[in-house]
């Protein structure tokens, strides 16, 4: 079965995680948003994009979230005390990719190529491609105006209150290559447990790959545990945009796109509701926090579709 | 008394080192060669400029000469597990200051600017100017082809036989703001004990520095102790030339330039070759390898120009 994964940063990649954990390396392929990519320190800087290839590598850092481990900070320091910009930190081992990555764009290689690649080097097996070569900066509306996202999110820590999103130059905007030959190979398409409206909406966003998504059989896992984000700003901008959050809001986020939809044991109170959006329901265990976690909730979401597949086949039902 | 020194990279960092000690800071201006500047890891590399920043910051790395001391290397693992260059090492403390200098010009700053700005930032009060803010690689012409400095001297380490010298782009360049003021400020100039070829040829390159400095009282200090240079490859490329290395050989170098030259006791038989030049000579200890001996030395090359000054006033010599 060959699964496409559509990942954020943090939650999308502990997904992404426990399905590299049971599927063949050829069997998995990670698009993953790279609107929150910007420049610092005249550095090309793709959060979400490192944050996967970091965990399926195992140098993710697991206190942050982000960055490697077993990281130190000496450029950091040096920059800081020349008066430089020290509103983003970059660890010196994950400066390292920053830096091999801004030369070999400026020689023209595409971040597609690059990120390859990397993933070559670190033995990273599954595929791993950002959803475009094109830069498609997501840019937050608040009441303080319209925003970059990490300076809304890092910078400003969130404390604008958020009106609305708006993906740059998207209309423009293709598919990296491969994105859409590895939709149209894969069995089912996981949306993973990411921001649904600064991770998994960009992706989704880009012209052709949308088209093409509404062709291929696809599961959505909630990031909203119990009313509340696991990590990020998810619950906050649902808030801040007059939604209640919850796994029903993120079920509805998705209606018409998703077949089936994955939330926690905590909110099995919303099942019922989440069904009458004609969504099939898996409620599971979602929270990871280990790397068994990880591994389970991607095996429920298999088995999850599998039975789909069986209950189609049987009675006909949408698969 | 006003001193302007001409500066490379080690040798001349620690006699300007030793000036520095014995100078209040208003009175030393120093002009770094930036001949060896160039562009690695996407980054502004001035490796003289650095040198001599961080060894009057007391940040110099005793042991490399180069770089920073209390070092670590984590970017360099990085980017060379990703396939990216070696053959040039930046540590991590010294990559702050690269990244903050690169920046920084890509947003239209001087380098002159940006190395007063850092100074002031290390509390280093002398004045420290780049020969130009102009682009003015030195290129060195090998049997194996012209190379540009840092390949012919890190990366191919120093192999290819040299057989002269190029610093492109010289005629159309101009000395950094500054430079021009604090030569005519000046009492005396002194040539520091760098590299003859390519450290100091290419400040005396610079079109109006060089015609400036005529009018000036220039005191010479031989780098060449009993044929051998201290540090880098300034004997070798004597030899490749067709020249043997010696402090005389280096005092004909600068011939007609030199009011006084400074020279090793070792090399004391040489004296009379060198007085016969039309240069007065100071034999002393130049070798230093302690702060004392920096400090030392730069006493004695100003006791050495303050008793030229005496003997002119005396009896109407050159001084």
């Amino acid at each position: 079965m060959k699964i496409l994964a559509l990942a954020g940063g943090v939650g999308g990649a502990k997904l992404v995680d426990g399905l590299a954990q049971i599927l063949p390396p050829e069997n998995l392929t990670v698009i993953v948003n790279t609107g929150d990519d910007f420049e610092y320190w005249g550095l090309k800087v793709c959060p979400d994009l490192d944050t996967v290839c970091y965990t399926l590598a195992g140098l993710a850092n697991p206190d942050t979230g982000w960055g490697r481990a077993d990281e130190t900070w000496h450029v950091f320091e040096s920059v800081t005390a020349l008066g430089g910009d020290s509103w983003f930190r970059l660890g010196d081992r994950d400066l390292g990719l920053h830096l091999e990555r801004t030369q070999r764009l400026r020689e023209g290689e595409s971040l597609s190529e690059i990120t390859r690649d990397f993933c070559q080097a670190w033995g990273v097996r599954p595929t791993v491609l950002p959803m475009s070569d094109d830069l498609i900066p997501t840019m937050v509306t608040t009441n303080e105006g319209v925003l970059p996202f990490q300076e809304y999110f890092v910078q400003r820590k969130c404390q604008p209150r958020v009106s609305g999103f708006n993906f740059m130059n998207i209309e423009r905007s293709e598919p990296a290559p491969g994105v859409l030959h590895a939709l149209q190979e894969s069995d089912l398409v996981v949306i993973c447990p990411s921001n649904p409206w600064v991770s998994i909406d960009p992706i989704l966003a880009v012209p052709t790959l949308k088209s093409a998504l509404s062709s291929r059989p696809i599961v959505g896992v909630s990031p909203i545990i119990g009313g509340k984000a696991v990590k990020g700003p998810a619950a906050r901008m649902y808030r801040e945009l007059g939604i209640q959050p919850s796994a029903l809001a993120v079920a509805q986020h998705y209606q018409n796109l998703i077949t089936g939809f994955v939330f926690d044991t905590v909110d099995v109170a919303q099942d019922d509701d989440i069904r009458k959006l004609d969504i099939q329901t898996l409620v599971t265990d979602t929270l990871m926090k280990t790397s068994y976690d990880r591994r389970r909730l991607a095996q429920d979401v298999l088995q999850f579709y599998e039975g789909m597949i069986v209950s189609s086949k049987k009675f006909g039902g949408k698969a």
